[in-house]
């Protein structure tokens, strides 16, 4: 390999795309703390989620086997924009002067303009196998709104759409995106559901959050036999489906010979970190790799640095079980920071627990030394990051200045999970200084973990 | 190839990246008649050329040298982007039903959204070369102002956009896009050259157009010693660049063991269809190949199909030298279409010949078929193209449909020049049935053409 120069894009063949999905559950040296029925507080079955899940979904959200096949069907829908470029981002090491080997894998070349599109198709497919007509969900950046009504698109499905109000007037081409894809939008919070009347009774004005919406779309869900419920992060299933993206990523970097020392993931609910970290996390505990994994999350939505380990609901109006989580409290509401895909309260059980004992490092970061990240990175990578994507570019670059200063030629691997295009009312505010940071003490944060129940 | 099944989308290893641009001129059977100077009307040689462009530029422009070296520092700038996926639209052949074989180049993958980068990048290359400190352009619809904000910042130069103002208006994100990579975006007309300020004062509502945004632009640049002018499309030189793309195409097809019937592009100065075209014409120039040619353009600036064929201006301002073309007129002012990169008075005189000597169809589309088209495609494919691309697609798809009747399993290919991400104010148009289209009859024409000089 001496005179082989690693290219600027490793893409896959149809033929060596993942016909599986990698289940991390089978290779945990414990068991993550069972979901809870939210009532009763004894262990949820597959029955607590019936009425806003198909049962394949379910299983799979459940299952203990190592490996899923993807439906065929499943498998042709992807190959239509995957595999997705794993880069090496050679403008950005010379920018930043490091001897770091810094790569992204670009979940931003899907047509959805980010990593969501994995695994709506799949809940599109299994939904429409049971039958249902219809799909509720809700969505914060905007990305899975847009993701999903692609899928449900390709089904030829309906999909109605609660966005959140921060994010559909802060990005009103999201909003004309998704409804361009066909999906009916609505608001969040919105007048369509007893929750959302709830919520605007008390605060008229209320910016909305990913809690909110998910209350609102899983209430839908509940109250019409032809519609389910989808979501685009937090769940077991969800993460399930994008470990398509790391697993990828293995085979790319097997193609040219390199391995990750340090994988990064922006962290909301979970799903695009694990995505890319959960089959690369597989030889960390199987004992082949010792590789470093950080997962970043904004300061102003610290689940990870300072929420509470602890059995919480997954939404305000508390539809959902108890899941055993890091939580700032179901009902924390966030400050309208632009990285609105990262405005969540709790994060995916299995990823908390890998914190939890060690397997994954957290970091928080702020706003405004995310955008100065997306800054360096798009003058010389040329893409535009979305902001959430900008919280892994900040901490890969803090990796590759750290390498700098000790001289070591780690390979820093992130997930660039997409684009910024809908996002440029952001950059403008960051470009006029406009963007603020938000620090939490012990005492900002007590509000919110009141909320939490005793288990 | 029995079993072979021609995958969604095909690439190219960096090693098989072409090295050189194609130069058409060295294959036409008549040479194209030469500009003239604006002023004696005489042969324009290179020095009519010097206020405005680098050397190495009009050099290019006037060559007849059938291959042109691509310098090693352009083409090390194109693997950071290149290949572009060669796409097989088995869905919307599928949401058809049509026999034919559908394929589109998707020159928006390009971190610009466009093909527009493809010329950027050397231009800015041979400017900083001749020692050029800053770069001063016009903009449509914003792909290429964007394009060369990316691309200035590569070789760290200054930059200067004059924005269409119906774009810029209609396309808030675009302008923030560009200024987000660094580059002074003024909208045109404008007052900072004499040409905007003589506009504003007949008309201070001036929609604007390309035509007198390449006069500011130019002026600009005769204006400053150490600022030349870039243009994205329409001359030579821009085109040769973009040979990038049809070459591509060609060894793109050679893999999958296939060769378009019919190639089609949109068309406004002539930059993407040429790209894209004309290596695949020299095939057919040589007598080897009997591929259809199909350029499309806006019923709303019918250049190519109710245009003079006669010498006249690129700009409104009268800065450029005459140039062989069909033309509206250079003072012809086309109504604002959201395909804000066809509103072009002329086209490249190359392309003009070929079409006046039948080698290549021109037709005409209304704006709304081409949303039509748009929404199908986008449904189909998932991508969402940007209007000027959907003038292309409607063709494409039009030809597809005679496939249907006539049960031909032609071979169709298309550039999607750019996504539509900035385009969804015009999408929100289409959807709620505000847009309109324009037809000329030869009255409506002719003021129009009594700009056009007698020569």
């Amino acid at each position: 390999m001496s005179n082989f120069k690693v290219p600027y894009k490793t893409y896959l063949e149809e033929s060596e795309l993942p016909k599986q999905w990698y289940n991390i559950a089978a290779d945990l040296k414990e068991p993550v703390l069972p979901p809870l029925n939210g009532k009763t507080k004894k262990p949820a079955g597959p029955e607590d989620f019936t009425a806003i899940f198909p049962m394949a979904l379910i299983m799979q959200e459940m299952t203990q086997e190592r490996y899923i096949d993807i439906p065929e069907e499943v498998q042709e829908k992807y190959k239509a924009y995957r595999s997705t470029p794993l880069c090496r981002a050679y403008a950005l090491e010379k920018a930043l002067g490091t001897p770091a080997k810094i790569y992204y894998k670009y979940e931003g070349a899907s047509p959805s303009g980010s990593h969501k599109l994995n695994t709506a198709i799949p809940q599109v497919y299994y939904n429409k196998q049971e039958g249902v007509k219809r799909l509720a969900t809700e969505t914060g950046a905007g990305q899975w709104g847009t993701a999903l009504s692609i899928a449900t698109q390709m089904f030829d499905m309906e999909c109605t759409v609660y966005m959140v109000k921060v994010s559909a007037e802060q990005k009103p081409y999201r909003k004309i995106l998704i409804e361009t894809y066909g999906a009916n939008l609505i608001k969040s919070p919105s007048n369509q559901t007893n929750t959302g009347r709830a919520i605007l009774a008390v605060d008229p004005d209320s910016l909305g959050s990913l809690g909110i919406a998910i209350s609102e779309a899983v209430e839908d869900a509940a109250t019409h036999d032809d519609t389910k419920y989808a979501l685009g992060s937090v769940l077991n299933h969800v993460i399930l489906h994008q470990t398509i993206i790391g697993q990828e990523a293995m085979k790319q970097f097997e193609k040219i010979g390199d391995y990750p020392d340090v994988v990064i993931g922006c962290c909301g609910g979970g799903s695009n970190f694990s995505g890319l970290a959960f089959p690369f996390m597989k030889e960390k505990l199987n004992g082949n790799k010792d590789t470093e994994f950080i997962a970043v999350e904004p300061s102003a939505c610290p689940t990870l640095t300072k929420g509470k380990f602890a059995y919480d609901y997954g939404d305000v109006g508390k539809f959902t079980p108890l899941m055993m989580q890091y939580t700032l409290g179901h009902d924390f509401m966030p400050p309208g920071i632009h990285a609105g895909g990262l405005r969540y309260h709790g994060d995916n059980a299995t990823l908390s627990k890998l914190v939890k004992d060690g397997y994954i490092k957290a970091v928080a970061v702020h706003q405004t030394d995310t955008f100065d990240a997306a800054i360096t990175f798009a003058k010389a990578e040329s893409i535009l990051p979305a902001p959430e994507s900008s919280h892994a570019i900040s901490a890969a670059i803090n990796e590759a200045l750290k390498c700098k200063e000790t001289g070591e030629e780690k390979t820093i691997l992130f997930c660039l999970s997409g684009h910024g295009h809908f996002d440029l009312t952001a950059y403008d505010a960051y470009l006029k200084g406009d963007l603020h940071n938000v620090d939490y003490t012990d005492s900002d944060l007590k509000k919110g973990f009141e909320c939490i129940p005793e288990i």
